[in-house]
């Protein structure tokens, strides 16, 4: 088939209409967020001779830069008609100057995302094709809802341990990967759920100070009211450069800092952007996140803890097994050696939900406090053990006694200060103004506690957004309380926010369920 | 668990802030077509007290009317503190003036997306489920990510009976539901994906003219380069209220309406903006819009046609049997009595892809003009024959000889006139200005016609946003060509629109395939 001549002689000199395409920049500072979205009059002439209209698809190209955005149309005098304005990640992205001369075209078609509508009817994908997917999702191309359909339909142990190993490779390819001076390079991963879970900061404190190496990048949260990174940025800086990293990590052998700055796995960083407002992730998705992370990290031995809970994000011990199976068989097939831990999901550890809270938390365990949370305390040094052990610093079974001693004798907590100066030095954690109490009803055990919930409430008091928001836990599970004993303080930076988190604790009487004694 | 007392005193007098969530409004003129959109300043006093960021969900109040909307955070002086601006979408669903005081609050939890969750991981939802979902959907609680997810949760056959039962129920219950007067009112489906094939109006006409009711409500393009609504809207007002399409059925006993402005189904359409951009969608879904669409319209009995073929919608005979027993089954539990007919879908039938072109060859077929294509007349006639069959208004086997009659006779090209007259006049299709032509590199034999490709390249040219776009076939299978013979045309509105289409078109060999001959 070949181009025959038009019928009809277009003004369109070079064949593509480029030069037609121009506009100048403007910076209307707004902020979508999510995807990058450019603003262009309907009567624009770029508008009319393309033929775009309200959410086209299009690339936006600002001299050697070009992003894919969603465009927006204006209708009234917001701009003139030889402006365009962009959202201020597209600005940013394009490292666009107001007056700069702006390019708008057509989208290229989405050739990868066929192989998507092909997984949603059930065809296995090869690695060609997640390749394809997730270069493309790697470059910003697939908008919101192109990724809600990936991640849905790669839900619910849709993908093959082969569709895995793929995905996961995919995923170290598309972004960087650091490489350390050292044989083993230890790493720990908790599989989320669990709120209070902040086992990381005492975990890295123990073992950096055994001698191991554990350059520790940590997430912020996804689905929950705290990643480690957001935990950990109450008390110091955690966007540090590769180089600044590598520098830490020279000095302490540890570091805990914020993953999303160094380009590890960039296309893992952009999906959790929409598996936040879903809240749900994939079987398949969780491992290759987790393992592409390690890999581009640099690890090579890993210890995964998996909390299993009715409420937790892994309900039962067989969906566990499931995920630790795939994990170790990805995991030993790319060159990591993983150890997986279940561990006990059932309520929340430690006192704190949400970024300062659980800090607060961190260091009453790390400095021995007598009043520090046991259940973390127990967790972490658990989890300590088997890093020890798996890094070969102690023997099987005698792992547990080495961390204790580590913990015990301030080791750990010199260590923690010593990763914590060095990252940019100690702070201290900032505290809500606004606070509001519940207490039970009547007397009792308490007889259930429903994590998922509590998160959502330590969401809609501000967490993550607000580091001092959350909510602090008085109570464990078959504890007995009187009536009016206090049950949780809710923590806000806001009267809405706690208003809001209040009324929605109030309407559902389960969140924490007290039995009355017999 | 009850409320204690605030620990800090705020200055919260009714308990929720409600008092400080006021702005003004003002109208931006931006277009966001898909999700209502509001704009605030990060710095305005409810932003702040809310604890509102970037992509935030939020309830969006002017006087009695509500909506959900998606925040857009404005950072420079394009709003100032204490006014909103929202997107055209929802300034309309509003009814908002200028300076109308708007009131925005944290959106209520989305409770029916934990059904959606469920069905990810594979678990059947119960008809209270499926009514919770459709309801919020059809009231625009669900983000296009949102439903994006459950559209992917429910494709490829993971829908049961009762599912799809409980769907189509909830979506007929989320509308309004017409009545006609009359014992038997018929209708007619095709399950897309085949372009061109624009039998509607013909088997319209035919079957009015045998003084059968068919008050026809048609879609608009969902993935294809033009619906049936589209393509007689180049013919005929389309936009019609209930009491209009009610005048015209009552005086012709048939009408061709857009089924998008009579609120039959809104769950539906709304989904479709979503279906739309993924380009495909759910068998479930799929029986499941059908019905709801004409069992809200009054239908009691109904011919669906679907064409199967390797590049058509349904691709396979088994495809085709699995998705007739579920629209005759669900059909049935429900009064409808549904014929299916599955039709050769391995070309284009007609010549013309996209709304003007698609039309001038229903109006050959209706003039029996010598030119007329002749698949399309035949195809439309085999359907007609059905419906007059299932009506009661031929024996079986009779239907085809008085479709015929019918139709060459010239009652139904008086009848379409009739109906279009009624509906607003009749008018000429618009042509496109700007046209190329494409033909065979080599003499042979037409072994293969991509109908997606060609779908794809009418939509790059403009269809259906611009009637007159879209491409002219000029051949069909097994069909002898000469070397430069055309094989299609190009139509488009625009230079750009033509140059890209024609760019995808010469880059995709396959799209229309020369075998030479031996």
């Amino acid at each position: 088939m070949s181009n025959g001549n038009d019928t009809v002689n277009t003004s369109n000199g070079n064949g593509n209409g480029a030069t037609e395409t121009w506009l100048i920049l403007r910076r209307l500072g707004i902020d979508t967020f999510q995807e990058p979205v450019v603003f262009m009059r309907a009567d624009c002439h770029v508008c009319r001779a393309e033929g775009f209209a309200a959410q086209s698809r299009v690339r936006v190209i600002v001299g050697e830069r070009s992003i894919i955005a969603t465009l927006n149309v204006v209708i009234g005098d917001l701009l003139a008609k030889h402006q365009a304005g962009v959202s201020e990640a597209a600005w940013r992205a394009l490292g666009a100057e107001e007056g700069d001369v702006v390019h708008v075209e057509h989208m290229e078609p989405l050739e990868s995302f066929s192989h998507v509508r092909a997984k949603v009817y059930g065809h296995a994908l090869n690695s060609g094709q997640l390749n394809a997917i997730i270069h493309d999702i790697s470059e910003n191309r697939y908008s919101s809802v192109e990724m809600a359909a990936f991640i849905t339909a790669c839900a619910d142990e849709r993908m093959s341990i082969d569709e895995i190993l793929s995905l996961t490779t995919a995923m170290v390819d598309a972004g960087s990967r650091l490489s350390w001076p050292h044989d083993i390079v230890v790493d720990k991963h908790c599989v989320g759920g669990l709120p209070g879970n902040r086992t990381t900061p005492i975990v890295v404190a123990i073992v950096a100070a055994c001698g191991l190496i554990i350059p520790k990048t940590s997430s912020r949260a996804i689905t929950s009211p705290a990643g480690t990174a957001d935990t950990m940025e109450t008390l110091t800086e955690v966007s540090l450069s590769l180089d600044d990293m590598r520098r830490v990590v020279g000095r302490e052998g540890g570091c805990i800092v914020w993953g999303g700055s160094m380009n590890l796995s960039p296309a893992d960083d952009i999906l959790i952007r929409v598996e936040r407002p879903l809240d749900f992730d994939s079987e398949g998705q969780m491992v290759a996140s987790v393992l592409s992370k390690k890999l581009s990290a640099g690890s090579t031995h890993l210890v995964v803890d998996i909390p299993v809970g009715p409420t937790a994000k892994v309900r039962s011990a067989v969906m566990a097994d499931s995920l630790a199976l795939r994990l170790t068989q990805v995991g030993s097939a790319l060159g990591l050696t993983v150890r997986v831990r279940q561990t006990d999901g059932t309520q929340p550890i430690g006192r704190g939900i949400g970024p300062s809270l659980e800090a607060l938390d961190v260091l009453a365990v790390l400095q021995n406090h007598p009043a520090a949370p046991a259940d973390l305390a127990e967790h972490a040094l658990r989890l300590a053990a088997d890093v020890l052990e798996l890094g070969g610093k102690s023997a099987a079974g005698d792992g547990m006694r080495l961390a204790r001693e580590v913990l015990r004798d301030g080791r750990a907590w010199r260590k923690f200060q010593a990763i914590c100066e060095a990252q940019g030095g100690l702070r201290e954690p900032p505290s809500a103004k606004h606070h509001r109490v519940f207490v039970a009803r009547t007397a009792g055990i308490i007889s259930s506690i429903d994590s998922r919930r509590l998160s959502r409430i330590a969401k809609l008091a501000g967490a993550p957004g607000t580091m001092a928001a959350g909510l602090e836990l008085h109570v464990q599970l078959q504890q007995a309380v009187e009536a009016d004993q206090p049950l949780f303080t809710l923590h806000a930076g806001t009267p809405g926010e706690l208003a809001y988190a209040a009324n929605y604790a109030n309407s559902r009487e389960d969140v924490i369920r007290v039995e009355p004694q017999s």
